[in-house]
């Protein structure tokens, strides 16, 4: 019965794996209504799950679609997660690098969750790239040019998609139950052999402490057991916003510029170089040392932007159609000093209100606004200089400089 | 913002009154979703409010509709409430009684909320029965007969109406604070001078425990100083259902059994007694002893009744009209022994199952449907006595006779 499951959880009380697949299921077929859910959701975020909810959970979402089989393609697939956070576009960085140096990527990707952005929001800002692959069309792509990266297709652990729209408007998304059998059940269905999980925290991410950071690495690691999955997890912190730009088609741009090597001087950097490494030495059972070494090549000598041409022209993608707003709004600063903090929380929430992300589920991403940093942390500045340039388009709200920046 | 204001909520922090009033009202006009406000109203379920909220939110509630003024009717008018248990059909006799006795009665009632039935639900399966009167029409009917039983005209606290809809099919009914301005929002736009309350616990009831009881009188005459109305409150146990029958046709006929005098032997009689003597005490500023006389003289003499039928008749209902279904299920005893417990909560749900109340937004009601007790608790039985008896039409499930019954 509908409302004894939501009160068994507002509650507090564990629920059987009979239950939350007859919920779970029954939302997917229309039998439960949204507001159901979200209210189930909501008491899941505030009174948490057990392990064994967490696993049933996760079976539901596995079971509701296929489970992908890649084993027929040569190496070991290490799949890469990151729990997303402000500015976060390193997938489409480290995808490129790694199958560059001959490792196979099959990346399935996500849309934003709250005010971090999503992977396949950012890839839809080139046009005509195509997002939504089939099974067969991922396979021979690998097999040609060793990387993919795509949305969940249609079978592949649907009831996640149709949960996370949900959780995204209904302010029910930092839950980490719900964060480890999402990004779980899409690892395990995706059929990689090893996953590393790029887990954030910070006030610009959905985990706000290392605390809670280390709890979810710890789930994912336990869930990973069950189906016989190897997980590491690598936490890095997202206080301050990844890179210098925040908006799909600016995102897409700096990752072309970290690719071609012209911008080393940001965060965001060392992190793809960190993970990239991490990736091929679980990929190719070398140390990481000897990893890096081969991930500083494939940038230097330009192989990783090249892979990543491949990679968009495959997916029909047009580079050169990436449009970004030409309205503009320098925002200066009021007073001289040495930037100590860009709150990366108040970044995400401008870029939202620009139109950038979704407040409902109805609502249409702007893929052409956003915010360009033109200052960093630890860069001087005088009064009057420009902090940030804001790419507008139908909303122009104020930007609360002394919310995001703290200059000292 | 909207997702800001649920996380607050979730976290447990305190909202402000301009935050409880742009959501609520944001919601009244469509721009939140129910799926939003559902997920809100679990937060509150779970983490509470403190008195300010509530404070606010029945300031909302009240300034969502008018304030209605009987000043110019003569007389202390005293409004009584339930806060509503398996068979509680209290108010259909309670309001006639007091009427009778010269004290204007204005009653604005609801509908059902969770296992529970709801006043205008029961008078609805009075076939033409008005239930959505206007403010004149309400005025008038006060002035010429003295009572009335009605719904929230369209422009009394309309908001409560709507999020005590939702509540009702998200399983965020049993929360003090929202039950707290929900009734006292009504009160208070439906201007009575004075306010009986009466306070329902056990499993039948919203509330399971006496505590619960107690904090809900507490706020609700606290909420009352606000406004400077008097609320009295009277905490009644609600283990057990309330008279015999469950379903809103055989609830409205055994409502005319006990104002006729017919039917004196069950828990319904005396708590009706009790509650009108309390009203008439209150409306007459009389001691209750001289009070509760008054009150039997007017069942015995037949006038109660005279009253309700008055009630009906120019609310144009048709009382030969009613309808219980012909379709009928006998449940007997498989033991014998004495009847030490009636299970209300239990008894709510199969009733909800017949199809008496909803699960959904959406569902229907069946008026026709409900349960007869043919025994109450104290009665001996032998094997195979009928227990009671399922009136059914579309729905025929399983009566659980043990989870209903305790026979020793």
């Amino acid at each position: 019965m509908i409302l004894d499951i939501i009160n068994k959880k507002r509650l507090g009380k564990e629920l059987s794996y009979r239950e939350i697949d007859y919920f779970f299921n029954g939302y997917l077929e229309g039998e439960i209504a949204d507001y159901q859910m979200s209210s189930l959701l909501m008491a899941i975020c505030i009174n948490g799950m057990t392990d064994e909810e967490i696993f049933s959970l996760t079976k539901v979402f596995v079971d509701s679609g296929e489970v992908l089989d890649f084993s027929d393609i040569e190496g070991i697939k290490v799949d890469k997660h990151s729990t997303g956070g402000i500015g976060d576009k390193t997938t489409l960085i480290i995808a490129p690098i790694v199958a560059s140096l001959g490792i196979p990527v099959i990346k399935m990707s996500g849309r934003g969750l709250g005010y971090t952005g999503g992977t396949i929001d950012k890839l839809e800002s080139i046009p005509g790239f195509r997002i939504n692959l089939k099974d067969r069309e991922i396979e021979k792509q690998v097999k040609e040019i060793g990387v993919v990266i795509t949305g969940q297709t249609r079978d592949l652990a649907p009831m996640d998609k149709v949960i996370y729209a949900l959780r995204d408007v209904t302010a029910t998304v930092s839950s980490i139950p719900l964060i480890a059998s999402s990004i779980m059940s899409k690892k395990i269905a995706s059929g990689a052999d090893k996953i590393l999980i790029d887990v954030k925290y910070g006030n610009g991410a959905l985990l706000k402490t290392k605390e809670e950071a280390k709890e979810l690495s710890k789930l994912m690691v336990k869930i990973g057991e069950v189906y016989g999955r190897e997980v590491r997890t690598m936490l890095s912190d997202m206080n301050t916003p990844l890179g210098r730009c925040v908006g799909n088609s600016l995102e897409v741009l700096e990752a072309i510029d970290v690719l071609k090597g012209k911008d080393d001087s940001s965060n965001l950097f060392n992190l793809c170089v960190d993970l990239a490494s991490e990736m091929v030495s679980m990929g190719k059972e070398i140390p990481e040392e000897e990893a890096k070494k081969l991930v500083i090549e494939s940038i230097d000598s330009g192989k990783a932007f090249k892979k990543f041409e491949e990679l968009v022209n495959h997916q029909e993608g047009d580079l050169k159609g990436i449009k970004v707003s030409d309205n503009t709004i320098k925002v200066r600063s009021t007073k001289s000093g040495e930037i100590t903090k860009i709150n990366a929380l108040e970044l995400g929430k401008l870029s939202l209100l620009l139109g950038a992300g979704k407040v409902k589920k109805t609502d249409k991403i702007d893929y052409s606004v956003g915010i360009k940093l033109n200052k960093l942390v630890g860069n001087k500045v005088e009064k009057g200089d420009v902090l940030m340039t804001l790419y507008v388009n139908k909303n122009t709200p104020d930007a609360k400089i002394d919310d995001i920046f703290t200059i000292e």
